[in-house]
């Protein structure tokens, strides 16, 4: 019962200055991360009894341990950052923790982070602007070729439920094995880049369907690893009728396009490739390749990829540990003449590389295409 | 660099399987908490360098220690429990961490929470069943009153895109002080009591629109306590066009309902009783009554509120801090000859309460009243 009266002391506190005719100011909330104007960033953890709390940051060089005052607030200044989105967690005394000022965060397959933004000049192209905002729309849909209930995230572009003639092309867009269905709103801001995209005019407007990648599995094992064959029925039968029964998505081939982030990388190059009369356009960032007899049947019909794909594009950077495999994968693409866009880039397996991929990707989609 | 560095490894190791041509099992993953099928609960954390790990869980009487294996496993299995959503967090050396294992968090104002679901032998009010599913929709809206942009969570009803002429009655419902535009889905499960209630036809389908209930304010003070004059504004003057001109919501007053817990309990009191044109029914969830001047002006026109509302329900657990509070109101709701319906419950000031007032409210909604 000791949460309950924590949460009832704190609550009957607060609302003490509501329920009386009296008022006060909140009590004091610790503020972490806090961004500084020069970009430093001050880190904070109330740990009266911890030994060690240190801070993982990737714009720091190694873990950088914090301070403790005489109140137990552990705290340290760091940078100044180069304007990004960082992940970031706590060490207390070995373990990893989330911090508890911060609500934004990623939960990742073991060990949940915090995520934090460090802001540019000029607005950077995922950080939300004073414009016109698309809808993130969230539904449970049952499948009928896994036999489960699922999660699936739709994107609506500003103004979709007003327009309510207009139809709109539909990106297919995949997360990674370490992810779920919500990654691609919640890390990657697809919903935030595309806004600014299309505000811009440098995006047509558009429909992005993000489902959920890994399919059914026995405990304890507690994803899949991108069993391809099953999620791509799952996508053909059951995602794309249910989309196009809901939303005023276009239908031709020329209207959809697919793409995704490491093993949904490897899942869009199946499923894009696979079903060329159905996508006309795909993208693979950082892809977990999947060399298997399928992708070699695939590309053993160079003209067809030719003649139906508007675009084939590969992003990966040369730090990526599916680097080399990517590098192969285009010489076998150049070996059998098939046409694609290449886009070699600084950079590991990492989110800020595959916000930075969508945002170069989907202003090429659903105009003429400019292959090598 | 080192948790990009973890992370690297942790995703080649994962990845080795999907880009060689072998297959393996993935590592295995800590489970918790494991809800056995006599409703006994096993926590699980690994903490090796961690001197004493405990458990806070409503089901438990008090806080719970938790031992550890030679691996730095600690693990306690509790209960057995009542079927019921429960939130927990561990104490690590005396500090409050969530359960890295289970993504289902409350992010409450300090210190986040995690969710856990003991299954009822049949489902329970609030389980996820194979039926069909409304959609939850996350929208960011410009308020012209507030000046900021906003988010605004909105659920439509099971085949609400595929039955393009209907039009659906809407109910306005309103968090706490501790929450978030997302708390009545997260927590509160309002999308699921909603989908269980419609395909049991006790409900009629409706849109349920749960808007941010905290106007701005100035760091370090990270919340508002209950502005409900400008929350008032900003619903009347942005929040209903907004969706009115997005959705097939009915637009007379019989059609249109609000209610909402704690603080957003007494806003519904504030945006129902002083809108009585625009809303029929108002619910009141273990509220923080507003003692001032308005709503004494309010109450000082019974004849007016008897003749609109179709019902004022006014909800309160006897172990409630605002019990005595919400008693002197109904009180004074007799004294003054208003009509409501009152419904005093077991219960404290918490989540348990507010899922089950919900799923008593609704289904009186957007039907003929039956009032005292």
């Amino acid at each position: 019962m000791k949460v309950q009266r924590i949460c009832a002391t704190l609550c009957m506190s607060l609302f003490a200055c509501l329920v009386t005719p009296l008022h006060a100011q909140l009590p004091r909330t610790i503020i972490s991360p806090e961004v500084h104007p020069d970009r430093t960033v001050t880190f904070r953890l109330v740990a009266p009894q911890a030994q060690r709390v240190a801070v993982n940051v990737p714009f720091a060089d190694g873990e950088q341990a914090m301070k403790k005052d005489d109140n137990g607030l552990w705290s340290v200044t760091l940078g100044p950052a180069q304007p990004e989105i960082y992940q970031y967690a706590f060490n207390v005394d070995g373990l990893t923790v989330v911090d508890p000022s911060n609500s934004w965060l990623k939960v990742w397959l073991r060990n949940s982070q915090n995520l934090m933004l460090v802001p540019g000049d000029e607005p950077l192209f995922y950080e939300e602007q004073q414009l016109p905002h698309g809808t993130v729309n969230i539904h449970r849909y049952q499948s009928k070729s896994l036999g489960v209930t699922r999660g699936l995230y739709v994107y609506t572009p500003p103004d979709y439920e007003i327009n309510r003639q207009d139809k709109y092309p539909v990106l297919y867009l995949f997360h990674g094995f370490g992810d779920s269905e919500d990654a691609w709103t919640v890390v990657g801001r697809s919903n935030i880049i595309l806004d600014n995209l299309i505000a811009q005019k440098k995006a047509v407007p558009l429909i992005v369907v993000m489902p959920y990648g890994h399919t059914p599995v026995t405990p304890p094992v507690m994803r899949s690893l991108g069993d391809y064959a099953a999620f791509e029925k799952d996508i053909i039968e059951d995602v794309i009728p249910y989309v196009q029964q809901r939303y005023r998505a276009g239908t031709s081939q020329k209207d959809r396009a697919v793409a995704g982030l490491s093993m949904g990388g490897g899942q869009s190059l199946t499923v894009g490739l696979g079903n060329r009369d159905l996508f006309g356009w795909v993208g693979a960032f950082s892809s977990a390749v999947p060399r298997d007899e399928k992708l070699e049947k695939l590309l053993a019909e160079p003209q067809s990829i030719n003649d139906k794909l508007q675009l084939l594009w590969i992003g990966c950077g040369r730090e990526d540990f599916l680097f080399k495999d990517n590098q192969a994968f285009l010489e076998e693409l150049k070996a059998k003449n098939i046409k694609y866009v290449a886009n070699i880039t600084d950079g590991a397996h990492e989110w800020r590389i595959w916000r930075r991929y969508l945002n170069e990707f989907v202003p090429l989609l659903f105009k003429t295409a400019a292959m090598n």
